[in-house]
């Protein structure tokens, strides 16, 4: 099975353009499952609640639909980051579709960075894992700032996740410390698919580090992309190879702990 | 404020050879804290429960009170690792002495490894921070496997750790994975204290892999160790610039977190 993250520089605003360059990316990579940044269609840097609603479109919308399509008909998984609106709320989402369209499903990012509280709601959905058992695959979908919390892999991994997507528009490098031992630590792939480019919406330039990057199960980077320029990193993976978590006769890193000690 | 770990080859079951060498670390080094291995008075590599409680201690016992007087008398913190018995019970433990004895405590090794199983009883006791108001301190303790479960750090900085130590017996490398991301993730001082050396105690050798390290609270590495040789690693650290998880008007990396939404 072949894992592709795709990094690139979605246009503010420009989401006819953005959708284009998403599909041609879905159509043309060759893999099972294809990771896009977070907010994809739109770029990132909204003002307020006012502006995001302007843009922001439900899971069963034409636009994300229209992937869920092209999902079906290529049978491939797509991950993309995209506004989302749910009735009156709106959510930093990623849409989760995969070509049987009864296992597709939207995460919605519980940990806002920075200004995003003042454009998106905070979600009680949390972490969840897609069985895709026409795969053979468990996916657990994380968002950008989520890296930052050990609990949040945690989570997925604890409820059976292979693989653990990252949808991120990350202005940081930082990232690049933690994401290793994620990997590590709960012995699943992890993939972050970062931007890159520049926004400018209050006279500040906003630059996201690209720097997308596919983690083994034992935390070495199997690819790890510029920190600019648009580019796609793909690698082989073996989900079933994450599922055993013993590593002698003795000792097993999930068996092994004591949730009773922890805060 | 200084903070150093030793990086020692301690001869197992030679109690007196091991304790003139820490004792010698603990006169010369100039440093407010000293880590050293873990199991440094005994060795690592007990072949069963019966063979330990020859060499375990009492934490009230002369070895470890021996210690607790020089740290008095020197006002240096030591953390040191050893064989404790308690009644029946046998723990691999950490002595935590501070000059005020007050303060001082003992850690017991919450995941244990391998067959470390055989040999010691695990602990209910778990994780603690020792705020010594004296150093202006807070200070938590792991014990080397412990480093695999980000909770075990998270556990202690939620409770108010600014730095944290571990006393160690690694014979893997990839703990250099993760260590640098604890640091990060709760914003705290991070070092271990790894041994070096080979014990064959059943014609099998067991190479520990020093690599001794003092991480910052940025995740980056202020000092590492050689893999071999006895070597001591010293670092300047400020225990109060890790107090504030805040980085901007919005963010707080532990306010941020949403333990209802964990496993």
């Amino acid at each position: 099975m072949k894992i592709a993250a795709v990094q690139f520089c979605p246009i503010f605003g420009e989401v006819e353009a953005n959708k284009a360059k998403i599909e041609n990316y879905c159509t043309s990579i060759e893999a099972d499952i294809i990771v896009f940044p977070e907010l994809a269609f739109t770029g990132y840097d909204f003002l307020n609640k006012e502006e995001v609603r302007k843009y922001a479109v439900d899971f069963k919308s034409d636009l994300i639909q229209h992937f869920q399509n092209i999902s079906t008909k290529t049978d491939k998984i797509f991950v993309i980051g995209f506004a989302e609106s749910d009735t009156d709320k709106l959510y930093n989402s990623a849409a989760i579709l995969c070509p049987n369209s009864n296992y597709s499903d939207v995460y919605r990012k519980v940990h806002l960075f920075y200004k995003e509280r003042f454009c998106f709601d905070q979600t009680d959905k949390g972490y969840f894992v897609i069985d895709y058992k026409e795969k053979n695959l468990k996916l657990g979908t994380l968002i950008c700032y989520d890296w930052r919390f050990p609990e949040a892999t945690r989570t997925v991994a604890i409820k059976g996740a292979d693989v653990v997507v990252c949808p991120s528009n990350l202005v940081t490098k930082v990232w690049h410390i933690s994401t290793p031992s994620r990997a590590l630590e709960n012995k699943v792939y992890f993939v972050v698919a970062n931007r890159i480019g520049t926004e400018n919406r209050n006279g500040v330039d906003l630059e996201f580090n690209g720097g997308s990057a596919i983690y083994s199960y034992n935390g070495s980077a199997m690819q790890i992309a510029a920190k600019d320029g648009e580019e796609v990193i793909i690698s082989e993976i073996f989900p079933e190879e994450t599922r055993k978590k013993s590593f002698n006769e003795i000792n097993d890193i999930f068996a092994d702990r004591r949730p009773e000690l922890y805060m």
